[in-house]
């Protein structure tokens, strides 16, 4: 259930994201803000680094960043201050929850940016990452900076140590997050450790509730629709129909290609409650877990009628629908918001799973899930192509998702 | 969305409350054993204290609680134990959440716990409470330590002295949680700021949800049905029916009564999305929040029909539902239990509320509403009395919810 939509305009939310590098801040405010804007929220990212690049060049070497060195110090306040600007002009044009993402490591920078914030009537919320595990430092190191446009051309091996002096002169400075006047997460090792200061609200429950079930265990998420049903033979809308035969064939191939490429203790299986997903389950011979959140988008009075039908009986409606299918909720049933909100602690659920995830649904509800882990805008979700006897494997990165496709189309005879 | 009920069998959690006396630990113990019952699992709260009073007496004065009284210390330590073993009996015996209530203020009291707990296959779940402002301390004692049974027939003042005494004892030998190796939450300032270390799961993240949003200031919440519908007068289930003439009536006496018991700022008003609440809310002439999550019972394929055409129509549903009127679904519609799911974020947002919140919905939304404040028993709650044109005004308190109703039946001409 979404309260947000309906609440009265709420003042907007800055994000300030605090911590050394390597830390994860970047990899969490990505994944916030495409969690946020799916949400529906008006959603961005502010990184000062890109500020600094395009403003100084990237490939610094890491003596920019000694605090003792006044260029690099002024360029980085320069940078950091245009971001500001630039996140103040976005408020006032209706942003809605802003992300300000630098390491803001000293007590003075954060009492700078919350002053100017506050003096725009725009909330904050500190949200701070620490890491003390080595090795969770060093794969981020090599996993994500690697690839940062201030080491292209440089050996790995180089562009390594310089990252490592790089946090070390940060390190000189660095003020953890203390003051009982602001309110803050701050996350520690991986979301082991949770601290929260002044949390209140909605949308910051919201982002607390996202934020601790985010961990960077590597696991895939299969998505896949039934099998063929009548329903989609005849080509109606909803019901509870059986698989036609072709149906059948998929849910025994999905079943082979499924045991192929899982072991067998470390998969679980969810599906919807209706016939169709339980019944492309089946052959699996798995515990599978039915979930009415994972039903199709419910047709309300047009279930059980063809598209054509539709447009026939109720020609209002079919035009409303095409003038916008995200908003457009069937008299007595629901719009593509209306499923976004019912998935919304689905894909917390699928965030803080670490094993293999095999989601056996139909096709609005996949569009909505899909278009999360793609990162897909919510105008985008309904117009998803999601094709039946098709398996989508995610597999969730630093940055982003790995996608791979499975067709598996039974022979139509 | 509840995963809890479709997933495999899970360990059962020992919730172990920690903190000094007057800390809110029997306030937050027992409203957490009231949301997780509502949630359907078989939870109960386990209070040292009356092991202590059956077996050793009430009225014992505050050195009975001087660390370096051996008789008290080996007294607590029996109720202590006692309590344990009755714990993990009930455990044995099915029991899902278990919550452990006392001060278990130091190290190895805590160690002792977790270990006897572990050995059983216990999750162990540590929420301390931790409170610095003298005047929350104070208001605890004297709303609800007074009528503790300790004090029965003493004099208040001396009473508050005495139990002032038995807090500086615990305070001498108080340990605050700090291993790094339990799970823990520690919620300190009421809510203000909370601390959690190896939280994970779907469980412990409703309790984490939960806890956080729990706050003391008084406010009221009104439940009532939506004014007479002609679905109403023509006895059948489900739809979207308009207001009858006597439904109308309710509406315009509620605005009434509404303007006339709360002013005009604080007051929040939700209505289902269906049109009978929102013509209901109308002459309020306030902005009303409409949410799914308030629509009635999806009646499915019984919609629109009446009692008596379901028996004869549907004489096994009829019959399946007589006989377990909570988990019946309807046959592409929902069972109570599916209510209660959906209610979920709502109670949440209700716990968090500060101001008054008008809530115009339906009966067996309400019946699932009411049922979590009034602490019914979820089998209980589709037979709670629910009738229309009835204001139910519901004061969380410190151990339960105050009461009243406001009978506004309009007349039936």
């Amino acid at each position: 259930m979404s309260l947000s939509r309906g609440l009265p305009l709420e003042s907007p939310i800055c994000v300030v994201m605090v911590g050394l590098p390597a830390r994860g801040k970047t990899y969490t405010a990505r994944k916030l803000a495409r969690y946020m804007s799916w949400l529906g929220y008006h959603t961005r990212v502010f990184n000062v680094g890109n500020y600094r690049r395009e403003r100084f060049g990237a490939r610094v070497a890491h003596d920019f960043f000694d605090p003792s060195n006044p260029t690099g110090m002024n360029a980085r306040k320069t940078a950091a201050l245009a971001a500001l600007d630039d996140l103040k002009t976005w408020f006032d044009e209706g942003g809605q929850i802003g992300i300000y993402d630098a390491t803001n490591s000293t007590k003075s920078r954060r009492k700078m940016v919350h002053q100017a914030l506050r003096n725009n009537n725009i909330e904050v919320l500190f949200l701070e990452t620490v890491c003390n595990d080595p090795d969770v430092i060093e794969a981020n190191i090599r996993e994500s900076k690697l690839s940062n446009p201030d080491y292209i051309g440089m050996e790995p091996e180089q562009a390594v140590q310089d990252f490592r002096a790089r946090i070390a002169h940060y390190e000189q400075a660095y003020e953890p997050l203390d003051d009982a006047s602001l309110s803050f997460i701050r996350v520690s090792d991986v979301s082991r450790r949770v601290e929260l200061n002044r949390i209140s609200g909605f949308r910051m429950g919201r982002i607390v509730n996202f934020v601790m079930n985010l961990h960077i265990t590597p696991r895939t998420i299969w998505l896949t629709r039934h099998g063929e049903s009548m329903a989609n033979v005849a080509g109606t809308l909803g019901g509870d129909p059986d698989l036609s035969e072709r149906g059948k064939r998929y849910a025994i191939a999905l079943s082979e290609f499924v045991n192929l490429h899982s072991s067998e203790d470390h998969l679980s299986v969810w599906t919807s409650t209706l016939q169709r997903t339980i019944q492309t389950a089946k052959p699996l011979n798995r515990h599978c877990i039915e979930l009415r959140a994972l039903d199709e988008i419910d047709a309300g009075i047009c279930d059980g009628l063809t598209y054509s039908q539709v447009a026939e009986q109720y020609p209002e409606e079919f035009a409303a629908r095409t003038a916008d299918k995200l908003r457009y909720r069937y008299p007595r049933g629901e719009s593509y918001e209306d499923v976004i909100d019912r998935l919304d602690p689905l894909i917390i659920e699928l965030e803080r799973q670490q094993e293999t995830v095999l989601v056996v649904a139909h096709q609005a509800v996949l569009r909505a899930l899909y278009g999360y882990f793609a990162g897909r805008s919510r105008s985008e979700v309904p117009h998803i192509d999601m094709p039946l006897h098709t398996i989508i494997a995610l597999t969730p990165k630093a940055y982003g998702c790995n996608e791979r496709r499975f067709v598996l189309a039974p022979s139509s005879t």
